[in-house]
């Protein structure tokens, strides 16, 4: 890369509130959009430069502001289209530069490199204000074992139902065809809602309760009613209250991928090809086969270039992904698995269509509805405002903290040749994120789903080898990073799980079981993260990657905060970061949230030093 | 950036036939995919990458060739969807790495990073093999003055039709509104196939003939019948004639995004807003106002939200997109203007529908024919195979190579305060290069179009103030440069001008009035071009980048050639090129196709010295 003076490096836009004087504008509505510069920086013209209508709009920039530390320069930015994007085009005595999402740059970058706010767009703004909690609902507590499955009970998995103890280690899925139960229902949940409070968390995702035959409920047989071993809709109900009692919100988690084996659409399309429902599957080109999600034959895949199907699914009043959102449910939010291959085969690569199509249904029934998709993969495409709200952040937070803090490679832990063993470089870490969040619009980034274990991984315990401390640095992250944060059931009690079924062990409730400091840490950055409008709203930006130490800002029209997170030794070696970058000022305090530590900038550097292995802090600015 | 070791950066794969074993799969094909890794790579596992369907498909390479300097991995791909987007993942003894088409990262990074192969696309073949000359038709010669427009005529720009001797120099817009004439025409044009087939082009890009009132032709009054001062139908048909006899191509421009003040559909919807037309114009949202091309009232904006323009543009067989595309007339494509704008208005952001609707107008007409669009922006959004063929290819390759020649900055050659004087560091050209390139399937990138001077943009003349040596270099990465490569008339004997209407003067056919030599040189890189498999075919790899030297491979399944260029002052100090990076052995002879001199590699280095300044070099690889 060319080289770029140190001053340049120090500016800084987001497309927060403390940068935009409106985060969503209507078409038509005409903003102020913010720069932040060093002091004294060698600017000779500074623009603003969007493309309304395909055409660069530039527009001059004037410096309204003047700090110790920063100068703000603005202007005004009219509004007229759903996707503007824009970056700031800057002449300095040696020569042009580019800011836009990624950074500073003499090169006038593609397009896909810019900032960009939305128009007329309506974010999930609940969503940044929670702390999810995810439940795998058949192992988090049997709330009512009149509704157990029976052991010995045949089942069309190819195995007997088999009854397991609570606490027992889940057995391999060959050893059980995933007809392994532990007897986890919807009661056990409402039963503990307490707990969940006690946490701190707000949210409740759930993995799928539909009825279905195996323990992860993602064979659904029918779409229509909650799984009897689970409660039924019963359950689902008294769930709902007791948790729109408390203020909490529900997401339910759903297939439309693929359906069950036996559910009827499939069992009427293989007993009659002539059958309504025959089109709603896709058959291999060459061999006429039915095809499975990955080759597994109880998960058939759904063919959307079926009309009919859409109805069925999402268009109908009475399709599953209305009917749920609907009362007495009135389900907050949906989880779509496996939405990174929904509507995709062959030449009929129709995701876009699907979402944007699903989208209107669920807006319709709930306009603050949550449409949360699985995504291990890049889905920046889908996130652009007219299709999913978030997607599960695999590659954007969950990927590369897990590799940050241990053996997080998806590869290691399916004990794939090409697992990388070897510790993410912290600079890789700033990397990665600053690419996926250059991909989608900042509006989008606040309402993405993060966590640092799921259903789908093998535990933070397994990834760190048991080392809590880079735990509670993963959690710090999680708490601090832009998105809504979720936490999976019993990570903040320590427990143990490799890759799935093993990350699915039943949640103990002894609490002799518990990692006790673990949790009081889980709830203590849960508390500071409701708190903090900054870490639930504000914009991001990268202050320090380098060794063991990451550091970035969050900062809000109403709040300031500093993130840190260390991994190595204790002790830590002073670190200088450069705080004029955050435009703090000499004097200004920053308090640790975590520790009431406080710290004073001088010479424009905060200096950390003598940090423990793991620790994080949540600097909050005084005012 | 995290440090990577040495023998990464020498990695290297492009989707050319070196790598692929067919560039243009159909879908349900199965292709080669081949990497090259410098010999004893420390490689543990490499694995193809790529997402079938959205999900990752993970094919392990392996290693099927090795010689003196590299090895060759390879694995079968199976293709299944039109946008196949691929990339490579690297295990080390160090850590893993990805390798997409923006380089080496140990970041697993967004798709758009990646390589790309289209399934069952058609590239527009022809055009690679082409050496484009672009006319502005009033300025190349008077064939017939019988034609020309009379002095003194009322025009509707406001001024009296203004008549100049040829050689005069253009007049600025305000004096003369567009309306001023020296008579060039088709006959033109005809008359001198000669001269263009000596200078070796092979195709012209002609600016529009249509009927319309200015010098500049783009207000079209009628896009049914070419202007009667530039020959009318029958000298368009004799033009045509000719240049089929001598093998030529012909591509028009036409206007989508606006049509001249006077021409009928305006006339009509502004005199009855009942009229059939009415409905083809935009009106501003507040002021109800018509819409016109950058406020400039003679550009009407036209308004695909209308099915009725759609029919009348390129739906109907008589349409003006279809009907130039058939005999007699058969033109061989088109230059679509104001692309970047064209079917965008506020919340009507119809681009991407109006392209694709007019592919298959134009594709229907011709499959073979050009679609290319006007583009001074990022247009990759529009190059993914189902819109546009090309784009002038401005940010990718004429703007920084302009920028790297002298005052090419877009900004200074119109004289505004953000116009940047510094020349453009050479790692910035490559990579400007590299992010564009990698914003698009390289089958695209083959058949782009490049130049360094248009009847937009000031003559290279004066860019680098009348340095021909630099225009040399320049115009040597045009040959070299993958797409087509289009000299603007007059730029190969040195005509001067500054910005519009300046660069626009009539080429002078005094020879005496010629830079001979600019001109020889210019016959002597076509020629080198056109026969040249690797430069029209062959994929791309920059292999060096600093200072005032630049170096990239061209390579194709038949030949292998370095291409270089030189800015910087006479008797350049030795740069040692790795040559390893280009698969280049010990003691292999590379042959300037400019000076017939030789060089021989030796240590893994290419040693280039003593180059004169504005020097480049064509380096063919003996075999």
């Amino acid at each position: 890369m060319t080289h770029l003076p140190e001053w340049t490096t120090l500016i800084h836009h987001d497309s927060s509130d403390v940068y935009l004087s409106d985060m969503t504008p209507r078409i038509n509505d005409t903003i102020t959009v913010k720069i932040r510069v060093p002091v004294d920086a060698p600017i000779k013209v500074l623009y603003l430069r969007s493309r309304p209508d395909g055409e660069w709009k530039r527009i001059k920039m004037s410096k309204t502001e003047t700090t110790d530390v920063c100068e703000w320069w603005s202007a005004e930015m009219p509004i007229r289209m759903y996707h503007n994007n824009y970056q700031f085009h800057i002449l300095a005595d040696f020569g042009s530069f580019y800011f836009n999402q990624y950074g500073v740059s003499p090169i006038d970058s593609p397009d896909w490199f810019n900032f960009t706010v939305l128009g007329d767009y309506d974010p999930v703004e609940w969503v940044r204000e929670q702390v999810f909690y995810q439940i795998f609902p058949e192992r988090f507590d049997n709330g009512d074992s009149s509704n157990d499955r029976i052991a010995g009970t045949p089942s069309i998995m190819g195995k007997d139902v088999q009854v397991r103890d609570w606490g027992d280690i889940p057995k391999p899925w060959l050893e059980t065809k995933t007809v392994e139960f532990f007897g986890g229902d919807l009661q056990g949940i409402t039963q503990h809602l307490d707990y969940l409070e006690d946490l701190g968390v707000t949210a409740i995702y759930l993995n799928p309760i539909f009825d279905a035959e195996t323990n992860h409920f993602y064979d659904i047989r029918n779409f229509d009613k909650v799984a009897d071993n689970l409660g039924g809709d019963e359950a689902l109900i008294e769930l709902r209250q007791a948790m729109t009692n408390r203020g909490m919100k529900l997401m339910l988690d759903i297939t439309p991928n693929h359906i069950g084996f036996h559910n009827d659409w499939f069992q009427s399309a293989i007993n009659d090809p002539d059958s309504e429902t025959a089109e709603f599957f896709y058959r291999h080109p060459d061999t006429q086969e039915f095809e499975y999600w990955l080759g597994v034959s109880s998960l058939v895949k759904l063919n959307y270039h079926s009309q009919k199907l859409r109805d069925k699914m999402y268009r109908n009043s009475d399709s599953p992904i209305r009917k749920w959102l609907q009362a007495p449910y009135s389900i907050d939010g949906w989880r779509l698995d496996v939405a990174n291959m929904t509507g995709n085969y062959w030449q009929h690569q129709e995701d876009v269509e699907v979402w944007q199509e699903m989208r209107k249904a669920i807006k319709d029934e709930n306009s603050d509805a949550y449409m949360m998709g699985e995504y291990f993969q890049d889905s920046s495409k889908h996130l652009q405002g007219d299709e999913l709200d978030a997607t599960m952040n695999y590659q954007g937070f969950n990927t590369p903290v897990r590799r940050w803090i241990g053996k997080g490679d998806l590869g290691v832990e399916e004990d794939k040749d090409f697992g990388d063993t070897n510790i993410f470089p912290t600079e890789s870490l700033a990397i990665q994120w600053k690419q996926y969040m250059t991909a989608i619009p900042y509006i989008v980034a606040l309402q993405q789903f993060n966590q640092i274990g799921s259903h789908d991984i093998s535990r933070p315990m397994w990834v760190t080898e048991g080392d809590t401390a880079l735990i509670k640095a993963g959690t710090a992250l999680l708490m601090g990073f832009p998105g809504t944060p979720c936490v999976y059931y019993a990570d903040e009690i320590g427990m143990e799980g490799g890759h799935d079924p093993d990350n699915r062990r039943c949640m103990p409730w002894d609490e002799n079981l518990w990692d006790t400091d673990l949790r009081s840490f889980h709830q203590h950055v849960i508390a500071i993260r409701k708190n903090s409008h900054a870490l639930q709203h504000g914009g991001f930006q990268i202050i320090y990657a380098g060794g063991d130490l990451v550091a970035f800002q969050r900062q809000s029209s109403q709040e300031q905060m500093l993130v840190v997170a260390y991994r190595g030794d204790d002790d830590m070696p002073a670190v200088n970061l450069n705080v004029i970058k955050a435009n703090i000022a000499d004097s200004t305090i920053l308090t640790d949230l975590l520790t009431d530590t406080q710290y004073t900038v001088a010479d424009g550097t905060l200096t950390l030093e003598g940090l423990a292995h793991g620790q994080s802090l949540f600097l909050k600015v005084s005012k």
